[in-house]
């Protein structure tokens, strides 16, 4: 286990770190497996080969544990000692709760009273403390600080923060390595950013060309591109749950300065990608983690013309498989 | 491609001749991975660690297509120029028609006019030219024979051929070699009993005690077992569509002589394994796919206490997503 003996300064933001992020946490991930499909490859109008990062097999059900694992990684003892807490109704939530179990660290999570049942019951199992909170942010930062004073403990945020997107960018490296081919271009989709800007500093110099994924409902992130200036809020309406925050404050500039473009797709575009995903790669996506592989088909993206293999970042399969699948609500 | 100058006499029913089979299909197939899952492995009683081999990430979704392609890879030339055939309603069908469209081979199959129509899609998007016939099996029979009459092409039967569980037994051969360490005990389920007695095969001499898993409501290997005879005909009222048919007449002796029990498990601890797979392994597996778990998780097993890691052959993945998953519609 690599705990420092002091809490680590942040590094700077840069492949370099993405790097030096991976060596420190290689021992406590699981080295998700890529995928390919020749019928899915053969089904898009440019024919590209398409590698899918399996995200949705990493500990804890989606990429979120690479940068919970590095967050930990960079705390002192005596944070550690105190423990970690953080706000979450989604991934981030399990993937702290799992990595601060796993090093025996205690863990605090304020979750909105709405939450999705599978996902309390995860958080639970892994033995994290819950507060419920109302629905709201403002609910949710008075409860997490009142959290942190009663236990002291240190707060791992789920996207806006260094070592979050440090720890997220790691999931490109492996892609690459594994790939038997190099990469036209990769595609990660994004709610609060962090994979996205994790993965735009792990492809500097590799010639490897970014692209973002979001949903139309959520489209925050593809707005302030547009806009030149980050939306601080989103309306998010959309199947899509893990990509409804809106995209960070560090986040941003770095997607601005790096990625291609972010295409935003509907709902019904991210459900047949999902159901395709069932189909052939047998993998259980959420709607999240479909999200990229949607744009991927999109018209506007086959109209950009990338020649070349493209890699899908997959980022989880945390669904409530006791709800009706969402095709099949649809018929 | 391995394609023979003449056609292959069949090899002994031996482990040499499963790894003879693999050397030859290797570059054919998918290596499919294997996965772990420590929350599935602590949840039995035992705590075995469990290997779970994912052949429902074999190409066509299913492990029939190793066999599919040992049988092609034995055929004259002549022969393959003629093409093969088959009468299923599964994925053998599949199987044979994908692996036969990727070495150019014309395929024809014969299918009860009430299957599945993702398996139809399946067939008909692999090339083959389909025969429909009434759901029985005089007619699959006499169908079959005139399509022979016809065209001049192979027979490749499903399980109850040398080529065929020789094939299918080189599944166990990639589950030893990716295990970190010697397993105590494989189980694989057992419809017409390719895969458990090709496993039965593959496994001799390394020490590792085989299992099977069969649907109570198509028991008729167990029964036979118990009666010292092959029964000739299966009364198979089960979800488990792949194991639906009687053990083969090759197939049964070698059950008898080199498989330790066969355990049933009822429809209802096959939803329950399957569902737990979904969730924890984030893998679509069909009904078939998860009996091997339900029986690991069964009392019967678990009370012959093994001792050790366990491997368990994911069959398939081959599921009608359009309808209601079976725990949903159970609710």
């Amino acid at each position: 286990m690599a705990i420092s003996k002091e809490a680590v300064p942040p590094l700077p933001l840069t492949r370099a770190s993405v790097l030096a992020a991976h060596e420190t946490i290689s021992p406590l991930i699981h080295r998700t497996p890529i995928f390919t499909s020749s019928s899915l490859s053969a089904s898009l109008p440019g024919k590209n080969t398409l590698y899918f990062m399996a995200e949705n097999l990493q500990k804890g059900g989606a990429f979120k544990f690479r940068g919970a694992s590095f967050s930990l990684s960079c705390l002192s003892p005596g944070e550690l000692e105190r423990g970690v807490c953080t706000h979450s109704s989604g991934n981030h939530a399990g993937a702290l709760a799992l990595a601060a179990k796993e090093r025996g660290v205690k863990c605090y999570v304020v979750m909105p009273n709405n939450s999705a049942q599978p996902k309390i019951d995860a958080v639970r199992a892994y033995g994290a403390s819950i507060t419920f909170c109302e629905p709201n942010a403002t609910a949710r930062a008075r409860t997490l600080a009142s959290v942190q004073a009663e236990t002291g403990a240190t707060f791992v945020p789920p996207y806006d923060a260094v070592n979050t997107i440090l720890g997220q960018g790691t999931a490109l490296l492996e892609l690459l390595e594994q790939a038997p081919e190099p990469l036209a271009a990769v595609i990660a989709p994004v709610g609060g950013g962090g994979l996205l800007a994790g993965t735009a500093l792990a492809a500097e110099g590799t010639g490897v060309c970014v692209f973002g994924a979001e949903p139309a409902g959520a489209d925050d992130c593809a707005q302030g591109l547009r806009e030149g200036k980050r939306r601080e809020d989103v309306q998010a309406d959309t199947i899509a749950d893990g990509l409804r925050t809106p995209v960070g404050v560090l986040n941003f500039p770095i997607i601005q300065e790096k990625v291609k473009a972010v295409i935003t797709v509907t709902d019904e575009e991210i459900i047949d990608a999902m159901r395709l995903m069932w189909e052939r790669l047998k993998l259980v996506v959420e709607p999240s983690g479909a999200t990229a592989f949607a744009a991927v088909r999109s018209k506007q993206f086959q109209e950009m013309g990338i020649k070349g293999p493209i890699g899908i970042i997959i980022s989880g399969g945390n669904i409530d498989l006791s709800k009706p699948l969402p095709w099949v609500q649809q018929e």
